[in-house]
């Protein structure tokens, strides 16, 4: 089967970077920006920059270091933030201005205090004026999600007239249902007459936890770009995560996609991204969480043993994580135990198990992990003979 | 239109505390057990009585408090796990068991060293068993994600005859795309004759990120249990999160679904739950994160101020969580600015803000946060007249 490419555009440095708490120094996004270069994102949305003079810094900094990405600058659709825009990028190898308004007509009312027709002009000479600067141009119709599904389309067409290479469908507040978003996408492929002209885009947000399920919709529907940010950070609860919709496009073959991201980084920008941003990862997130390849209960210890791809879909060293651990908890069962036993170089036999695991119980039952030490213990107290051999 | 309940099966203290470092003492146990009645679940499911005797004790501990939830203990489909957990729910008003097999060709060859026709005999036979001692049996297939759809059906048919009430298919590694989850729960639909005698069951595990949506796939093509945790927790990266299929449920009324959940409480049981299993929820996390309604940015903060919808889909009240914030950060705008102000008691005019937002983004630049304090002293060495008036 002959395979689509889907780009991936990071906007860790942008979405992720406005969030409370997460802003970085210049040295910091540079760092950043280099590491998601080496990681293989396609582009990276660097900043805002006509939203503060450090903002702008940043864009013009990683404008002049990155080399094969797409560095992306955000504006509104507002003159004079295109002109700051492209003054930051003009450094860059393959810059792209991000540029936009609200679509929904609750923001178009309630924000612009405008209509569709003044919306969609405005839109138009925002795309039409970026272009005067760079050939890249991506157009985010705000709110998408819950825009007026032919109006979407009639603007989808006139800034792909006007201009704009990609063209993002955000659902803003994080609203839609999979099988929504992926209509609204699929709606527009068959009702946007230029649509062959532009790369569609998802930018999707968690508020319902469905972020990741969306972009995957987005793509099985006919977009090729992902919006997305390591571990999902992002305004309120956060962006889709990169990792989930790489790795869902790794190991899912049967829709005919891929992208040019190192799997096996994940796991290290993880780490690099929430020590510089000050933002901790729970413990059970999806493939960087430091429980993601940890075993605990009895029946799965004991079937991973057997076979890890009885509980595990994905190799933890793919994804540049440690390898699976097997934590011994009172959830766990004989075989895990009999496992580590070997491990730390004892021979036990059944029977002899059996009585340790009796013992095990009782510390597990009082201590969280049961720890190698404790083991060594048990084995000493139980039988000094074969442990102290 | 008339609306299907969707029953809420929780398994924090089951699949959630068998979690590394989750374990509780009995009393936290409780505790928890009592907060997640009041909270509305309609099953608890309490733990794994064979696994140790301190999870056996749990079982008949919290058998013995709670008064309208069903109690749920797990099994293996073996004889002697069947007898201690009916053992432990002797108390219970409402006892279930829970008690299932691996359904896959991987599940049945490398952790039965198996056959199909073995592994449903044995379904049956336990299925029949524990109905010797409660009227209400579960049944789980073991990694149904992975299992071939036909087999799966004879399997369901077959637990459904023995007794079985409930019948959960469990993704248990996590894998399933959501269509993919959709499409496998309505082939039951179409394929199990006697289906309608029986609840359809939604098991997801995070793996990929996905749990949340493949549960919601599940409901909407006619199961009618989720099994979920708060905060999402369980083995590696988690089950789907309890907090998150309820919103979804609550604010997507074309799904024609509703569950018995107290919203307003899922905050405080998210606190309670992270505090007590010592598991931290990232800032991130949908619904219950601390910034899952911080709004920063700019464009964001002037829209929200104008209506709140703009970019809020719940109110932070709802599901118990403090109000919006606002934080000003070097990617607030001039109206978050002047809101602030207007907060603080100083009523700024135009051209005095756009001297102190001029100021306001040098402070940004270099803090991450700009407090009250900084903008009180803003104020007074701009404006000393206003400021102190």
């Amino acid at each position: 089967m002959s395979q689509s490419k889907i780009y991936i555009f990071d906007t860790t440095l942008r979405d992720g970077e406005q969030v409370p708490g997460c802003k970085l120094n210049a040295d910091e996004k540079i760092e950043l920006a280099l590491a998601l270069e080496n990681l293989g994102v396609d582009i990276i949305e660097a900043g805002f920059p006509i939203s503060s003079p450090g903002d702008f810094e940043s864009v013009r900094n990683i404008s002049a270091v990155i080399k094969n990405a797409t560095v992306c600058g955000l504006t509104r659709a507002v003159k004079k933030d295109i002109e700051v825009a492209a003054d930051a990028l003009k450094g860059a190898k393959r810059p792209r201005i991000h540029t936009g308004i609200g679509v929904s007509d609750l923001h178009i009312t309630t924000k612009f205090n405008s209509n569709r027709d003044d919306i969609r002009a405005r839109a138009i000479e925002a795309v039409a004026y970026a272009r005067n600067f760079v050939d890249d141009v991506e157009f985010y119709g705000e709110d998408a999600g819950r825009a007026d599904l032919s109006f979407l389309a009639s603007m989808v067409e006139a800034v792909i007239n006007a201009g704009a290479t990609v063209v993002n469908i955000p659902d803003t507040t994080g609203y839609c249902l999979p099988h929504q978003y992926g209509e609204k996408i699929a709606y527009l492929f068959n009702n946007v007459p230029n649509i062959d002209k532009a790369i569609i885009s998802c930018h999707c947000h968690n508020d319902l936890g469905l972020a990741t399920a969306n972009s995957i919709a987005g793509v099985m529907n006919g977009a090729r770009q992902i919006e997305c940010t390591i571990n999902g950070l992002g305004e309120r609860a956060g962006n889709t995560s990169l990792e989930e919709v790489v790795m869902i496009i790794k190991q899912h073959e049967s829709l005919g996609l891929y992208t040019d991201i190192k799997a096996e980084l994940l796991n290290p920008i993880s780490r690099l991204v929430s020590e510089t941003m000050r933002m901790p990862v729970q413990p059970n997130k999806a493939i960087v969480g430091s429980n993601a390849f940890a075993h605990s209960s009895g029946i799965h210890q004991d079937g991973f043993l057997k076979n890890a791809e009885n509980y595990e879909i994905i190799r933890p060293e793919d994804v540049g994580a440690d390898s699976s651990k097997i934590v011994l908890t009172a959830r766990s069962g004989r075989s895990a135990l009999a496992h580590r036993f070997q491990k730390l170089g004892y021979n036990f036999n059944r029977n002899e198990i059996d009585v340790l695991y009796r013992a095990f119980l009782k510390v597990a039952d009082i201590k969280k992990e049961v720890s190698d030490e404790d083991l060594k213990a048990l084995a000493v107290s139980h039988f000094p003979e074969v442990a102290l051999a």
